[in-house]
């Protein structure tokens, strides 16, 4: 088959393109019917949908289709893990131009299994839903299953827990700096950069940026660790502390020596999806995490760093912060 | 507050505004965390996904907020009931121009909890996304339990089996047929008609297109009499038979004189979200049923009405078939 566009092929002929990239479903019953029926051990189910725009969310200068489709999996399957959950299936809504290439769309596919499977072994697209649009658009609804421990939520740190950290912080945010200083030309085109052009931090930071790989697995072994509250670092750690310690009722304090070479970029760059828990005091902080600070009582502010109120940039808000450029 | 469009207020602005629309979470843990949890009692869960686009999918020029809002709901909550399960959540990504006012997604809030209030009582939303982009899209993932029963799907129908309907069958395409007819001008454009300008059955019609009310609770029902074989009927009755007569190796023959007054529009109009299924010969229809024919061995085609094979147009196929016209 030519690379047709989905304009040219019919819906089921995309649909079985699609599939044909994924491995076969461990599902109750898999992609194909009007939904999907998954086992739900312990009978608690955790969902939850995030989704990925052409222009605000990702430029296809920058990412390939496969990009896409490790992204879309790796945001979703990070909010699964910050309740403490094992994720097991992911539901995609894909919208997209009739000129799209089916190239492209089966790459999204590849990207999603290959996100999947390296981030969360067992997990796989079991459902979703083929549609066209003006505006490339990847909706992904992310299901999980809870073990024996409770849900963890963004409410429940209390003061003298410890603040813990998984995963990266600032990488993604440094890579999207690589890709606007290095990737586009003095009018703001995008351009080809060859890979030995790029130090090796600076590629490992786009790297981060295109293909997330949040700690997954980590957000089960801080529940059965008794993490107190738990949520995935999507728009800055400053932004996002700042909301766990609004909903716990307390004022968290980070200590700036423990977030590497660069703490202002730690604080204020979104998009690792790393996972951000407290612990008890008496606790012993899970392998995989790294304290960051200490939890207090309830002061004016609900983020200091050192013991300074925060008052640097908060992080990404999709409303006021996109400069409507696209590419 | 006056109107301000979502591109003036905070991402957390249009977030309260939406859940201050909304009854009372009954999930275990509902919006506001990084995912919502779930009950889901007898382990097994039922997921599904449907996108509506603006321009495909509908028309600002003849659907409110609100309308699209119960319509994201509807065909959802079709899709769980067509399984045989009860729908308990939705999660909605909702990704829209900077231009929306607050007053439009707040009415698609009101048409979601109408639609789920009315049609499933007891689903809300419990979860979503939100972002921006240049087309307006609305993502509903929709979740359900199963009950005693096992799911039904849409490959255990059997020779002899019952094919009985519940729900509209035409009503949506004969609105969408209004809609096109009266509500543009010679060149296209769409223009408003006073409601004394059609009469009561286009009226009705123009209602089933913009607010299908599939039969949501008869789903259950169809599990428990021992529906063989069941789905939704979003693109069209012989489309949606002859896939179910091909998922279940059989051939289906429909009874046009069933098929009400205009058995051509049934057979070939979508959207309005019946739901299709099979009992066995010895099985009474369940209330809410009504017999429109029969199952038989496979022969060379999935569909016959009245023992001739069905050659008539099949469906809507969002990539064959959208003419690119927005408004």
């Amino acid at each position: 088959m030519t690379d047709a566009t989905v304009g040219e092929l019919s819906e089921a002929a995309v649909l079985r393109a699609i599939l044909a990239r994924f491995a076969p479903s461990h599902a109750l019953i898999g992609p194909g019917d009007d939904a999907a029926v998954l086992a739900a051990p312990g009978g608690r189910i955790v969902a939850t949908v995030d989704t990925l725009v052409h222009g605000p969310d990702f430029r296809l200068a920058w990412s390939t289709g496969y990009d896409l489709g490790w992204k879309a999996a790796a945001v979703n399957l990070a909010d699964v893990a910050a309740m403490g959950a094992r994720p097991t299936a992911l539901l995609v809504a894909l919208a997209m131009p009739d000129s799209t290439r089916l190239s492209f769309v089966t790459a999204i596919a590849d990207g999603l299994r290959a996100g999947c499977e390296a981030l969360a072994p067992g997990c796989a697209v079991e459902g979703g839903d083929l549609t066209v649009s003006d505006t490339l658009t990847v909706a992904v609804t992310a299901l999980g299953v809870l073990g024996r421990a409770a849900p963890v939520t963004r409410a429940g740190a209390r003061a003298r827990d410890v603040v813990a950290i998984a995963g990266d912080i600032g990488r993604a945010a440094m890579g999207l700096q690589v890709l606007f200083d290095r990737f586009r030309d003095a009018a703001g085109t995008p351009i080809a950069v060859r890979p030995d052009e790029l130090t090796a931090d600076e590629a490992s930071a786009v790297d981060a940026q295109l293909r997330p790989r949040p700690p997954i697995a980590l957000g089960e072994t801080a529940a059965r660790a008794g993490a107190t509250a738990m949520m995935d670092v999507s728009d800055g750690l400053a932004l996002d502390a700042s909301r766990l310690a609004d909903a716990s009722g307390v004022t968290i304090d980070l200590r700036a020596a423990t977030l590497g070479a660069d703490p202002q970029r730690a604080l204020a760059g979104g998009e690792d999806h790393a996972l951000l828990a407290t612990f008890p005091a008496d606790t012993a902080v899970p392998g995989g995490f790294r304290p960051i600070g200490t939890v207090g009582a309830r002061g004016t502010v609900p983020l200091t760093v050192d013991a300074v109120p925060y008052t640097g940039r908060g992080g990404w808000d999709p409303y006021q912060d996109w400069d409507a450029a696209r590419g």
